[in-house]
């Protein structure tokens, strides 16, 4: 028989790096996490076992902890396009990057009123990504963000719905709407104020989330998408992720209690899991600008 | 401007659904995390806010919990296969269902050398997975397994790999090699004997990890996927995922002491991170078997 | 044989309450975890399976919800105070009641530059805990807070230590120091502006963190510790365990760079730890203010 | 005012090691995480920075590998007080020493019937653990074992409970009975044969589980613990720790349909947690074996 290397990529991943800006006494840092993996003429390493093509992961962490200091770490998304590039210009088997960086906020501490030259608190639990693609058909940038925890404790409906004969949920005109915000959005280019488009487009799908009473939450995302479509010029494609983190209101009447929404019980599982990708109309291909890993199921 | 909504699908995620039959005093268990997703004509949901169309997530549950009654819960390729035809047959807006399934393995305790009848401990570590989906294009299944973790402590090299000016790591003639392995499998059909073909992909990873000397965890991924292909005719395509979970040698000079290859510290992270696809020649067209959501990057 | 039925307790773990208050607009929002346990004449369920003297954990679950109505839910240690002092007072066969709470913070949403309503987002990694006990001893509340990650990237050194013959650690000068908090603190009395207080001894651990030149992560405990004592007279104890997350400064001298104190990877395991407990000369008994648990070692 | 270091430690947690034998063509492996801290006169660290009595946390993990080699890794009791009458004969200002261990079993992969020489999978999900404490009072040794997860599908019942107004639980007479064991005993003396003990304890739990009716879980875990006590001669104290991980019967009659204790949903939180410590009559004194840390609460 004979069978094929459909696809295939190796890296390493989650390498942790933090970089410290001590050039005058106010530093700065970034924490990031590093995933970087190689696609290209490694099928000899599969097929035979013969190393002679393949970049060690091993090298692959060291080239992210020294470019830390050769090239620096600014945007997620710029550093990620250098190791990119790096990989695919420098290295001869590789036909193909791909990286992907989480990073995590720090916040500056304030003792007396003011900023702390060089000390910080973890800040929040959303964690900024990007995830960056260089190979034959170009560059491609991903932006995002996940574990944005967000609630509404008014202004939400779910009503009107379909009903089968495995329906028992009542309509609700008013209930807690909260979710976990995963999104991604992709960029025609790489020439981007990379910082104060992530903070625009963060505040952006923040404030969807107040100020639009919902119908449901897959409405609530159709406004966030195209909101920051409209906004943010260079971003034509834009992914999202949340989960109906479900909140019931406690039933009190066997204790002689009314309930009119004040005391509810936060579920774990099971939630329910919107998802939606809106796009401008003709976007520029993608590429393997999705194209995360063996895609398993 | 004018903006696409280019895919979506919603459902209800990880319903934990425990089967038990007791119909005899040797009872039978089935543990099971259930997620389940719609497509089909629920644009209205997210342009207009309009449910009319939307089957709630709430009753998808119920459904799960339903049809583990009515239907029975055996293995969960079948259970899956069960769901998504429902919806895609009996809710008219439904043009497709996936239903993602895992399973957690019990087994009997044994109490004076004898299988008890109704109490069990947990077994292993690793998870059963499945994700069937049913659309115009047909049904796909697809099985697999995570979080099996493997360790061999000898039979295994890495070396004469390429060198840049980034590289340190020496060459590995002998070493630990420990990972988790991810797989997925592809089914031709859905005319398979779920269970047993599940009991015999697992026992041929393992076996191919075991007893391959192993140049490259690619290579053993490669023998893997191929030893699977080769044994079973309904399987055409397979993808595997495998940190490479690095044990590295603790240097002992410093106390006087030589460590061939006994003592290892067990690191977390970063990880090597090797993926591999491999078909048949000509396998059947996947439709949107490996579709699991909106593809965050 | 005899044994004894040394210690028990049994209560129920983890019910998730969140209480919206709606009686204007602005709506306010808390967000529990609530642990309760129950301790007194339980032994005939253990030794006999008797249940005549055994309030469910279900019933504690529903008291924890209905109480979120009928008493509200302030300051945790209020609201912890309100159910043990009820379980105690009304519930026959209790003789002491602990009540463990575990506060997440939400932070109102901006937008236009305007706080939000009634839309939160979730607020930092931190927890604020308290821990009530009350019995024949009388009332005992702890307070505190946990995973609370901060990091100075100078001002810290470590030298000086001793060595023996697995010792190869250099003396550092000017390193990083990370930890992630964890903290409690044991009141005198009950009688005290709980918020207020939290917020206070929360800001005095953050400035002393920052501001003090540290020798030893020990040392920066003590400084915590006993600016908490000297600033919050109600406190009469405070327990500190801080990890010592380590960053280490990566060698890149075979890339042919210098690094000083730049480039950092951060670990995850091993981490140090390090612990104290600090009170007033002579503090007031403490009861089973500290007893959690069955103490698993 | 005055302030007193009433308690401290410190030490490395979480050292990863993992130990092969391989002097023959069949190996063997141990794998451990071992945590070690250390309490005597270390005052002077927190109170002036002094480190001149402190052995680095650093060197704890060294000793902990260089041990691995010396020593040898055998029993995880073995190990631990070996480490721990170490740091207390041969490191000066060290009066006390814990050493806390956890360790992973791994099982042999068999091919063709046949056990594997040197390939192991990952076996079940719970933990052997041990504590060791060696100090002026004597050598303290606790076993345990925890996430040894355990579920009877009938033989369990939970009635005739006490009610009050926030009570709306129904009696069950047959029930899911599900738990996740977390369990400790105090060894009268260390001459004692662990593996073996350890074997024996954890079939002895799981058989009183199984076999014996159940009217609540606080009489299975009085059952457990005093057949361990029986059997056992050298343990003197246990403790135990189980959750109750409720599988509610879901209300299927909406649908037409019967569940006579057939179809359960799993649930995470809340779950009830029953608590129990038994003791010979008059066990010695336990000293610090107990005392894991600061004692948060």
């Amino acid at each position: 028989m004979t069978f094929v290397l459909a696809e295939h990529q190796y890296g390493k991943a989650e390498s942790r790096l933090v970089r410290v800006y001590r050039d005058t006494p106010r530093h700065e840092i970034r924490d990031l996490t590093v995933t970087t993996a190689l696609r290209g003429a490694f099928d000899a390493a599969y097929l035979d076992g013969d190393q002679s093509a393949v970049l060690p992961t091993d090298t692959q962490k060291n080239t992210v902890f020294a470019f830390a200091k050769q090239v620096g770490v600014g945007a997620v998304e710029d550093f990620g396009l250098a190791l990119a590039r790096h990989f695919v210009a420098d290295v001869e088997p590789v036909h193909g990057a791909r990286v992907e960086l989480e990073e995590l906020a720090w916040q500056r501490v304030v003792v007396d009123g003011v900023e702390h030259d060089h000390t910080w608190v973890r800040a929040g639990q959303e964690v900024r990504t990007a995830a960056v693609t260089v190979d034959a058909s170009g560059e491609h940038v991903v932006g995002g963000l996940k574990d944005l925890v967000l609630l509404k404790s008014t202004g939400s409906e779910f009503a009107g719905f379909l009903r089968d004969g495995y329906t028992t949920l009542a309509d609700a005109h008013d209930r807690v709407m909260a979710t976990s915000l995963d999104v991604r959005w992709r960029f025609a280019g790489t020439d981007v104020p990379w910082d104060e488009t992530y903070a625009g487009i963060r505040a952006t799908l923040v404030e969807q989330f107040a100020t639009r009473h919902s119908l449901a939450l897959q409405q609530t995302l159709w406004h966030m998408g195209t909101a920051v479509l409209e906004e943010f010029e260079q971003v034509v494609e834009i992914r999202l992720k949340a989960p109906n983190k479900h909140h019931v209101a406690v039933d009190l009447t066997p204790f002689g209690l009314e309930n009119p929404g004040e005391v509810f019980v936060a579920t774990d599982r099971p939630y329910g899991l919107i998802e939606a990708t809106i796009t401008r109309e003709d976007p520029p291909p993608a590429g393997e600008a999705w194209r995360a890993s063996a895609g398993l199921a």
